[in-house]
């Protein structure tokens, strides 16, 4: 089973800097719970980020050029690592493509990749840092 | 002032048969809430639409083909018209670009497309059935 849930959504960009001005112009807030070279913004329960495009896609495993990366991922974070390899199982089991096995991460999580019939890929997550809380929904820390 | 809220996720899809059959596979139940030809997940206080790709572009008035269409939109719904051309024109004075001007929809309501500066399509909607609530997520009709 994979919960109902979508909790982040990721653009990636060409120009990391320019998007964050574009998106800070609409009124919008940069979350201070950054790292170097990412830009977080909490929507309602939903997390928006910005992360430049070839990076989005090293991270994902796929090359970034041509109509193979389509430049954006969705994401599903789980409660713990035995969450994330469940879901990636599930997904596979219901037709989907293991696009990257779940993984320790750089930034301290443990994730894999999935992607739908059409090639939307798919981050299952485990974040420490950032559970999901009871709605399923998730927020930065302050 | 554009309120900080991402209430839709569009995947345009090759096969929106095939697209369904995936997600309900899942474990993820499409709504009831259904027009022929488009797909409703309730996604905590989010919506995810399934739509067939060549239709999406459609409804964005941009070219099927190509890098300029990357097959997904996202979407700001909001709670008036003159609250769609107010979020249009600010996205606009904030450096984005419009895509098409917001007009009365078949479906119903009143809607308009921005693009952010990587491209990205954000649908800006009045949709009379689907008002965002108080915590600004829009929960669709049982």
């Amino acid at each position: 089973m994979m919960q109902p849930r979508l909790t982040r959504v990721t653009l990636g960009v060409a120009d990391l800097a320019r998007a964050v001005l574009f998106y800070e112009a609409l009124g919008w807030t940069r979350s201070a719970y950054a790292s170097e070279g990412v830009a977080f913004f909490q929507l309602g329960g939903l997390i928006l980020s910005l992360y430049p495009r070839a990076a989005l896609a090293e991270d994902a495993g796929v090359a970034p050029e041509g109509q193979s990366f389509r430049g954006f991922t969705l994401a599903h974070n789980t409660a713990s690592r035995a969450e994330t390899d469940a879901v990636l199982a599930h997904a596979v089991a219901a037709g989907g493509t293991l696009v990257k096995p779940a993984a320790e991460v750089f930034w301290g999580g443990y994730s894999g990749y999935f992607a739908d019939p059409d090639g939307t890929l798919w981050e299952v997550a485990w974040n420490p840092g950032l559970l999901p809380l009871p709605d399923g929904s998730v927020r930065l820390p302050a």
